[in-house]
Order: structure tokens, then sequence, then C-alpha cells
């Protein structure tokens, strides 16, 4: 009986994905969603992200919290639009949300989208929300281990930033260790060592980004 | 539909809690729910609390993950009953899932079941498990604003401890600030700043299990 309820759960999410994929499509507008533990960065890869693209592309966020808009504002304090899911509770963004979320948008005049997820690196990963890529950020205090032990997230994304790199030597992380549980789950996985806080790797990163924006047939 | 459903899920989960507290007081266990982001410290704060304690009661320790038993592991090398959890893609522990670890454990041999929930600052707050005291471990590196993003997990424990202070120098997290949400949600919330790397505030906390387990009623 629940096994059944969820399954319907499940199909009517992915159908709901693939309408709002339809709608990205038709307006030209390239979807990322970004997920990650409670405070790996998700926010700060946003705006480091923003700051040098948006004099390049038209850029939107809508940031998932399940309360306050704190994220939200430091977003839009950058001036794109930012629409803001208080999911009252829930531990994900679904595709019912984001639905609502994309008609608050002028998607027509929009050319990158970027999605922030609530903070989990288990629910999220269940739950399509339409957009062309998922970007995953884990960060050097969360440990070496964190593929090993959440492996659904680690193998359903397309990009895995490691951020707060500048503080690695005051942590006890191994990144080969680290590197190779992600290889196991996702061979050849691009791969962007960070920090939001310095800029270090941050080209890399935002190269991949424009050279995807391409890639993706928006 | 979907809500009468969950409400159901809820309602037996809160009788099996209730059948699993029953069990631990008959058998004079003092239970503890610890729980956390991902990489917090949780078994590091397990192991910490094993090593002096363990000269003085019967600890026992219940791990619950995702995937692997890396923790189990590193807990069962101190010596102490351990029982892994593989949840198998679920996001949190429930009653049903704790009621089959328990009739792993010779409770009637046992003072204290230190319960290491999967790591997730949403779902493990909605299901009770039946321990006696829930705890929260917060850390630097996360961020001093979670208390105002995760309300309903800071809401619902007993003692909260702030780990990874060996490192608050290296990060923009203003004590203050997370303490002033922390109360606004849970005035007068047990709270212990600490370092389980270093060791720094762990007589505190060691202090303050002592004596809840004391007034525990076991």
């Amino acid at each position: 009986m629940r096994v059944s309820v969820l399954e319907e759960v499940f199909s009517a999410n992915d159908q709901l994905a693939e309408s709002n994929r339809r709608r990205l499509d038709e307006a030209g507008v390239f979807g990322v969603n970004l997920m990650a533990s409670p405070g790996a960065g998700k926010t700060s890869l946003i705006t480091r992200t923003i700051e040098p693209l948006r004099g390049e592309v038209r850029i939107a966020a809508v940031d998932g919290d399940i309360a306050t808009t704190l994220d939200a504002d430091r977003i839009a304090a950058f001036g794109v639009p930012t629409v803001q899911i208080n999911t009252g509770g829930a531990c994900h963004l679904d595709a019912a949300m984001l639905q609502r979320a994309l008609s608050k948008l002028d998607l027509n005049h929009l050319a990158l989208l970027i999605v922030e997820n609530v903070g989990n690196l288990v629910c999220p990963a269940a739950f399509k929300l339409g957009m062309h890529r998922s970007v995953l950020i884990a960060s050097v205090p969360e440990g070496d281990d964190k593929p090993y032990k959440y492996p659904v997230m680690y193998r359903g994304v397309n990009a895995l930033v490691l951020n707060k790199m500048d503080v690695l030597a005051a942590f006890d992380f191994d990144v080969q260790y680290f590197r190779r549980g992600v290889e196991a789950l996702n061979p050849g996985l691009a791969f962007f060592p960070m920090s939001c806080k310095t800029g270090e790797g941050l080209d890399l990163w935002l190269a991949w980004r424009r050279a995807e924006r391409k890639r993706g047939g928006t």
C-alpha cells in the first residue's frame, strides 16, 4: 500500500518535471539544480556564479528553504530575479513547487535558471525537477567519506564541486579517498575543487558552466 | 489522500515509539537520539562519549546510515555492542527500524543506548523513536544561520552540541547570532560548544549526560 502510493507520487512528479523541462526548452532557458548538505555553500556558489555571468546572460534563481528568506535575500541583492519557495517543512523541492515558481518568472527574457534545493543529501536526489543539469556541492569540513555514505546523490549528478578548499589543512580530509569514492559511483564526473570564500578554482567552474549551457541545446 | 496516508504513517510510528520506550524503561536503559547534518560529528561524539563512560556504564550504539558500515565499524572498535541499520535509501530512522535493532541487543545488560540517526536536518525530526532525550549536533563550518533555516529540528531537541569549535577562527561564524536563533526557538536549551577533535568542552557534555541519565528515571 505504502509503496504503491509512493510510486504514484514519483510518477506524478516525473510528469510535472517533463512539463517543466518543456517550458524551459521552449523559452531557451538552461536550468541547473544545485544540491548539497546544509551549509556546504549553495548560496555562496550561486552569488559567485551570478557575479561574473550576469553581464553575459540573463539569470534568475529559485531558492528552496524550509523557512526564512535569508538565502533568497542574499541572491536578490545581486540584482537578479529570485523566487523563494518555502517548503513549509518538506525536505526537498519537487516538480510541482518548481512549476509554481516558473510561473512567477518571465522565462522568455532569461537564459540561465539556477535552482537551490533544500540542504539535504538524501531526499532531493529522488525528486526530478526538470532541469538540464544537476550539480552537487560537497565541502571539506563534511568529511571525505560522504560519497560512500550517500551513493544515490553522488551517482545522480552531472558535476561535483568540492567547496571550502581554503580550510583543507585544518581537516583530516583525504582528497584521493574522496575521489576514489566518487569515481566508483560516477566515473568521469566533472570535478571542481573550489573555495567560494577565496575564489580559488572558480574560473574552471565558470568555464564548465559556459560550455554546458552551449551544449545544453538552448 | 496523501495527507491522510502520512497521518497514518506518523500515528503508527508514534505507537511503535511508545512501545520502544516501554522496552527501554522496563530494562532500565536510557536512550539518546543523536541527530545532525552529514559530517557534523555524530560518530566522533559517540566515540568521545563511549571512551570515558564505558568504565562506568554498559553502553550500546545503534547506527543508522543510508549505506556502508563505516560509522558502525568506528564505534564497534571501542568494544561496545553496535547494531547497524542500513536504511537502504530512507532519509531517517523510524520506530520500526529501531524496534528491530533493539531485538538484537541484550537490553537487560545495558544502561545507556546511543542512536545515531541519518545525517539530515529535516526528516529525522518528524519520526519519534522512543528515546528519552534528543540531541542535535551543529558544527561551525555549517554556518551560524542553521537555527533560522531548520526551526523544527532546533525546536524539538533537549540539548545542542556546537562541534568543531577548534576551527572557529577560520569561518565567519557569529556565536551570538547562532545562539539568539536557538533561544528564540528553544529557550534555555542546554548548549555545549565543543571540539571532538581536541576534546575542548567535552567535560561539560559528559557531566550533563551523567546527570540526565540519573534524572531519566532509569
